[in-house]
């Protein structure tokens, strides 16, 4: 009988996972774009993974919570250019306004202050009676000429506080006194409100899905309602202040007549000058925080629910980043175990604010001593080359508990 | 039969390794000693530690190059009290040197700036050809008094030039001239330099263990010589310069008469104003980087071998760090695997340069745009934050690669 060879072969499939980093950065505002903050996070965290000779799989993602940049950062992550829309601003002036359409042809979004916002009337003295809502009529009509389903609307950052009146007759609709005539543009026509006649509202507005990104709980009148609480900074005196806030409580009257449903108290009524309570009211709008409603949008959901490093930053972040803005938005969608760094260009929380908001590492971006100005002049450079440090970091680690 | 109950039971032995996490930073220079600075970061790196819920041990270890703080991170490890020595400055004023006893009695440490050092005589108009190393003397003196069996001299930052005539003179030698009368002090009197009577010279500086911390490689005498190189920042013209190289040159011969070996090129023999040339001719010192005699007088090597994270740093990181300093110390003694990341009030490289003297990750104090005064007046508590940060993020990686 021979000898036999005798081979022992322990045969195992390894899964070789490719670590995910997922980039997805508010913008730094007045610097850089959502998009130009992820591509530099990504470049960075690319030529960091190149270093230690790991494969990574990195997507570059803009977000964005209710305010400004919203817009930006959904088209950017959509790869849409935008539409123009010729319209009106908050004190009927001409002005051309953004609508960012899906590639899929289904969802429009837009920034309600591009057409009612402050920034845009900044230039002439404020007239917060007669600022209307109506140049946002033809955005949502335009929206509807493209056949979108669904409409995203971002409402911060208005001059106007009209309850929405001027939008609704921009649609169609006819507000009136008693007398059967149509009631003034503006807040302050709101006072002889009577009843509202929709018959002659565009009848596609109603098809549409409204979903209203909207950061703030303000019911539509009283001490915390749209007038007493946003009034003052639209230009409203005491006396504008009540009423804006008879007339927004006219407008709940009208509209609870209309749906048998009373809106005055609703969180969220008060946003943007009351434009949230009519689209609540008539067309079943559904309010969101506003980094919800970017999330969806940008399909950042999944994406975070499977990163293993995630990469986000802000141009400062403070105590409201981390109460339903961005970053805290990042947070909430991330695996607890999976760290969240955020590199930032100035970090205006301290430690203790930092872990309870369950931040791993916040960083900014200086380098020492260094001004504004410096600062925002080398903000794509210096973004990158902390991405690439904080990646190579991060993978040094994680290759040496793999090695053990 | 009956059915037997089976149990399958599988042991497994796990030892649970604590990570260990070494702080081990340079000064912050006119802030912070090393000391503080480990401090510092090991309370930051605990606190981040606690956050996590992981046990760590934690070391902070003073550390230093062959610059300014060498003594101070050295006598801050050993945990004693520095002594204080009178003597003379460059110019032959009194002051107050420092001596340290390591707490075995074995070793002594001295900073030989304390005695003729720039900074001490920058009241006044320098005097290249006059400054002298005499002071040293009794500081080497008292360290024998002390019963150490070895003497570490840092000798960084001299305002002589005279080849350590004035330190041998103070021990107890004489220097001679043609006439057997005994030369000036200071460089300028080695000019008449003929020959060394080394009857006098204190027997125990022989039987002393002497070794120099120089970070410079410069011969004695010639174009990149002590006199060539350094005498113009020490107040010599281009004359001077030419003497104190020609009695550099004589007091090579001589020693070179008294040794049997000719030490004029040797690399080192130029550092402080060729104070090395003697020591190393006549009593065999050693010479070595700052950094590592630091490391042996620390025990820093053996902390770094067996660490799992390294947290280094220093006031400003510049290419110069990364060239025998602190920083590329430490990741020398490193194992390449294991992380090294380093805080400091500025980051002055670029990432290339980080990347190929293998600093994981270099980070500034910096919160957003700050001035050096607020950086100052806070680092210490912006580096135990960041510290914090930091080990949050390496442990939060760390357990999350454990779970998987």
């Amino acid at each position: 009988m021979g000898v036999w060879p005798y081979l022992d072969c322990d045969l195992r499939l390894y899964a070789v996972e490719v670590l995910r980093i997922v980039a997805i950065p508010d913008s730094f505002k007045g610097s850089l774009r959502a998009a130009d903050v992820a591509a530099s996070l990504a470049s960075g965290a690319r030529a960091g993974a190149a270093q230690v000779g790991v494969p990574v799989d990195v997507a570059a993602l803009p977000f964005a919570d209710g305010g400004e940049g919203a817009l930006d950062a959904i088209v950017d992550a959509w790869g849409v250019v935008v539409r123009e829309v010729a319209t009106t601003d908050a004190l009927d002036r001409p002005v051309v306004a953004r609508l960012g359409v899906s590639p899929d042809g289904r969802t429009a979004v837009v920034e309600a202050a591009d057409a009612n916002g402050l920034p845009q009337v900044s230039d002439v003295p404020l007239e917060p009676l007669r600022a209307s809502t109506r140049g946002l009529a033809p955005l949502v009509l335009a929206a509807c000429d493209a056949g979108v389903e669904e409409i995203v609307l971002f409402i911060g950052g208005s001059a106007t506080t009209d309850g929405g009146a001027g939008l609704l007759v921009g649609l169609g609709a006819d507000l009136l006194d008693a007398d059967g005539h149509a009631v003034a543009a503006g807040g302050g026509g709101l006072l002889r409100l009577d009843r509202l006649d929709l018959s002659g509202l565009d009848p596609r507005v109603r098809g549409l899905r409204w979903r209203i990104a909207c950061d703030v709980t303000n019911p539509l009148t009283g001490p915390r309602g749209a007038a007493a609480v946003f009034g003052p900074q639209k230009g409203a005196d005491p006396d504008q202040v009540r009423e804006l806030d008879a007339g927004l409580a006219r407008l709940a009257r009208v509209l609870a007549h209309e749906t048998v449903v009373d809106h005055d108290d609703r969180p969220g009524a008060g946003a943007a000058g009351g434009l949230a309570a009519p689209l609540v009211a008539l067309f079943g709008a559904e309010l969101e925080p506003g980094w919800e409603v970017v999330a969806d949008a940008v399909g950042a959901r999944e994406l975070l629910a499977n990163a293993d490093l995630v990469l986000t930053g802000e141009g400062r972040l403070d105590t409201q980043s981390l109460a339903g803005k961005v970053v805290s938005g990042v947070r909430a969608m991330t695996p607890a175990s999976v760290p969240v760094v955020a590199l930032c260009g100035e970090v205006a929380v301290d430690d203790a604010t930092l872990s309870a908001a369950g931040i791993t590492l916040a960083l900014s971006i200086a380098r020492g001593p260094e001004t504004l100005d410096e600062l925002t002049a080398g903000a794509a450079e210096r973004l990158a080359d902390l991405a690439l440090g904080v990646t190579r970091f991060y993978l040094t680690v994680t290759v040496e508990k793999d090695i053990l």
